[in-house]
């Protein structure tokens, strides 16, 4: 009885947050993927504009994928020996001036505290007190290298203490002009990982164990295929000797940069004096290291898995893997006008959340609202939960479970007989997270063109044909680029950019994509958001 | 093998942000109370001040705790159907506005965000581009309660969409003219529960509920015991209708508000419309609450539970229970010089991380640092953590594990048999618990006076006596108050006030303690911080 009263609240609450449709209203991604974005967003409840330009509201469906990166990434992280720490939201001006390059990186889109005390005027306005100004501004912090760093410099003082390996879950602030849900957002929440190391080659083996951890996770948690990489001049961290990008294929055939890390080389640790004496005595300036993943990561989950009928959310980063749809209830005593279904129901529930998937404990929501079982499950279909089981008398008397996969079609199930279930829900979950995986890794394929001999072919690729969507282009090249920074201006013209040179790099001769010059190196160029 | 260069690795990265001491240096708790806080604090590596007025970075030791605060939290908040959530850090200040007692509350130490951009002068200064003033200024939150109302607005619409229950873990900053490290800073880590109902009787139901939660949490969790009570008018949260307290003690005596709960009414709801239609169809307003704990419980358990040595964690807010220091082990060899006793250590580290301590696994650590014993054992006695295990080639060879409390003088040690490890570990544990709170409520309780007849002798009681530690006065005073809020101002003269008056009323009369009136209330009466 307890149990189910906890139901019949869970039920009432869903409510609340997400009034779910008889069917999926949605526009096709092929029709116009960027509203198909906002309307799945929208539909599946997780996120909302706020009232601040640029800054969003990551409702409970949301952020339950993003408590769920937090989960993932923090075993990766402390398995490299990072400790978790919290510093200051705001950043003294005079630290954001030592470091050039990141001055000019980050200083267009700070947001700047001014004032501390708002005061009231004679005709009853609220205004910034004129008499709390600050002496010195305050940025939010965009990114926190430069207060991380003087905490480092006071870290830091024989060889013996480093390595430094520190990692941070924050907001940070980034004033864009042109805002997309989780995508690009004013204000976004990520982890941000620092370190400090006694040597180049130590500071440049920390990067590697990132892209090994970020590519372990983004690939086989996420499903999402990655292309690794370095990238050009051009396009590295304000601050940065050199910048390692994880580079993802959306639905729509645009790149997303959907992690970074950076080998920083000596510039914080000059301008903030992270100083270690060595062996034998003589000071020298540390190697530090900065890597991030944002709430970005959602918006790529969206955009890699989902279909015209919603979100689809890779069982590894779900919160809640399977949802339990009893079958022939349709009013407000729910479960309790069947008792023998409800103990059915509840039997099975247990030993679903007994059994444990990749050594956490299945995640299972029993759906007993009153409305049509079909309602529910296009609810859930649009919420992407990887699996339904619709139990009803039926089920129950043959001591079966009915079993509906969300990478299948939508009316295909399967019967499977109880003392199964655990064994074979578990095995669906990871043939529909592989599944996940593959389909995006197909079509990534698919629409990357290895052949593309001059500059001439390389805007026709990039030049949109669907007149439906007229946003929809070729995909991702990877071609041969000479290296000469000033030649990637060129790609502007056909609003692409080079994504990044791959980590394998091929070693193979041939022609420059835009000079025509011999080159060797490979490049992937693509359109990004 | 492999075990060990982890090991290595990590003790490495301990002495990287904690320089161990070979004995405390700590000045005691009676010469200066509020010296010794602050020694405890960099002693034990918990934080440290930043560059930013008012802002401390919390290290990796300190934010330890924060976690299990958080991981604590989030079980019980979920057990009351709360999810997570995360709204903007900035607030418009249209919204301010709309709550007049709310504005009185929190105007007065508002960071307040002006500017988007910052501008290179031409003497290569940088300052904020008066080019990108906001034409309307953002508040960085001091609370949520504006923009969650925003959100509930969009959300509520029928009775059946209530309640809704929503948590937010985040940073807020209040701009505090003196700050202290945890106690009160300009930024702080909280997490912050609100909740819409649709009728008032709910809502206090809420509250009552949270009451709960915190009340298990602080007292069996923290080991803190707390007098729970309604604060006075004076004192409540700016724009509600009552305000829950959690008031305890620290060793100084003075009081420390640990937690609050508010009953919010009709406030919010009206100025952010959060409507709803009830069972007939008519319009009414929801009633609201809003609830939070923040890094504040950190201060309080250092303040609570340390000791002339240092900091004492609670086993169960530990993240380390337990540290394992092999003897007998002093260069940088290590264990690997003693294959035996690596393997000893090596069993027993598995069967303890393979041991539960209420529900989750026991935390250990190995110090397999290159320095000797003694300076290691003080080490982890100043950090706090539960219980020490010595082994050495005595123990390999009988078979046993040496022992060391935390709460016990911390030479006194017993021998336990190696198959026994996991259960008495877990019962002491259980132990060391029991014990903090027990100290900690013998001492409130002795330091609790209930006989005060007089406001002089109130006067002499919140007089410090002890010439060598200026702050020491009495402690609590439990008393008759009138209720008339006028009265409370007089409790300035003696830098006291009401800190609560207890849920547990006696239902006696007397006289009020401030006016020598009639009196029937019960009223905690304290110095606070």
């Amino acid at each position: 009885m307890k149990l189910f009263s906890v139901f019949a609240s869970t039920a009432k609450w869903m409510r609340s947050i997400h009034t779910p449709q008889i069917k999926p209203n949605l526009i096709k991604r092929e029709e116009n993927f960027s509203k198909w974005y906002q309307d799945v967003i929208k539909q599946s409840g997780l996120a909302e504009p706020s009232a601040v330009r640029g800054c969003m509201v990551i409702k409970p469906n949301g952020y339950a994928i993003w408590e769920k990166i937090q989960e993932h990434m923090n075993k990766l992280l402390v398995g490299l020996d990072y400790q978790n720490a919290y510093f200051p939201l705001f950043i003294p001006l005079k630290f954001f001036k030592k470091e050039a390059d990141h001055i000019e990186g980050f200083a267009k889109e700070c947001a700047v505290v001014t004032h501390y005390r708002l005061k009231k005027t004679d005709t009853n306005d609220l205004i910034p007190d004129p008499e709390a100004k600050l002496e010195e501004p305050l940025v939010v912090r965009p990114t926190s290298e430069t207060i991380i760093g003087d905490s480092f410099r006071k870290w830091v003082h024989s060889y013996r203490d480093l390595p430094i390996k520190i990692n941070q879950w924050a907001n940070v602030v980034r004033w864009e002009l042109s805002t997309n849900m989780f995508l690009r957002t004013t204000e976004f929440l990520w982890h941000e990982a620092h370190t400090a190391h006694a040597s180049k080659k130590e500071a440049l083996e920390e990067n590697k164990k990132i892209i090994a951890i970020y590519r372990d996770f983004i690939q086989n948690v996420l499903g999402i295929p990655v292309i690794v990489g370095e990238k050009s001049p051009g396009e590295r961290f304000a601050g940065a000797d050199n910048t390692f990008t994880f580079e993802a294929m959306m639905q729509d055939r645009k790149a997303l940069q959907i992690g970074t890390t950076h080998y920083l080389g000596q510039h914080f640790s000059k301008s903030f004096e992270i100083i270690f004496k060595g062996v034998f005595q003589e000071n020298n300036y540390a190697y530090t290291t900065s890597s991030g993943l944002t709430t970005r990561l959602i918006g790529g989950l969206i955009m890699v898995h989902g279909d015209d009928y919603g979100l689809r959310i890779p069982p590894r980063i779900a919160q809640k893997q399977i949802v339990i749809i009893p079958s022939g209830i349709n009013n407000d005593e729910g479960l309790d006008e069947n008792p023998d279904l409800k103990s059915y129901i509840e039997g099975l529930t247990k030993t679903l959340k007994g059994t444990l998937y990749h050594g956490a404990p299945l995640g299972v929501q029993v759906d007993n609202r009153s409305m049509n079982g079909g309602r529910k499950a296009w609810n859930w279909i649009q919420q992407g939960v990887p699996l339904r089981l619709e139990i009803g008398n039926r089920e129950r008397l043959s001591n079966t479970v009915t079993l509906y996969r969300r990478d299948e079609p939508h009316k295909t199930k399967i019967s499977i007989p109880m003392d199964k279930v655990s064994e074979c829900v578990v095995s669906t979950l990871d043939q529909i997270q592989t599944n996940y995986f593959k389909q995006a890794e197909s079509f990534r394929n698919l629409h990357m063109k290895k052949d593309i001999a001059t500059f001439e072919e390389l805007r026709q690729f990039f030049t949109p044909k669907n007149e439906k969507n007229p946003e929809i282009h070729g995909g991702f090249v990877l071609a041969k680029w000479c290296g000469d920074p000033e030649t990637e201006a060129k790609l502007k013209e056909i609003k692409a950019t080079i994504r990044c040179l791959p980590l394998e790099q091929s070693g193979t001769s041939g022609k420059c994509i835009i000079t025509g010059l011999d080159a060797t190196l490979d490049v992937i160029i693509g359109k990004s958001y």
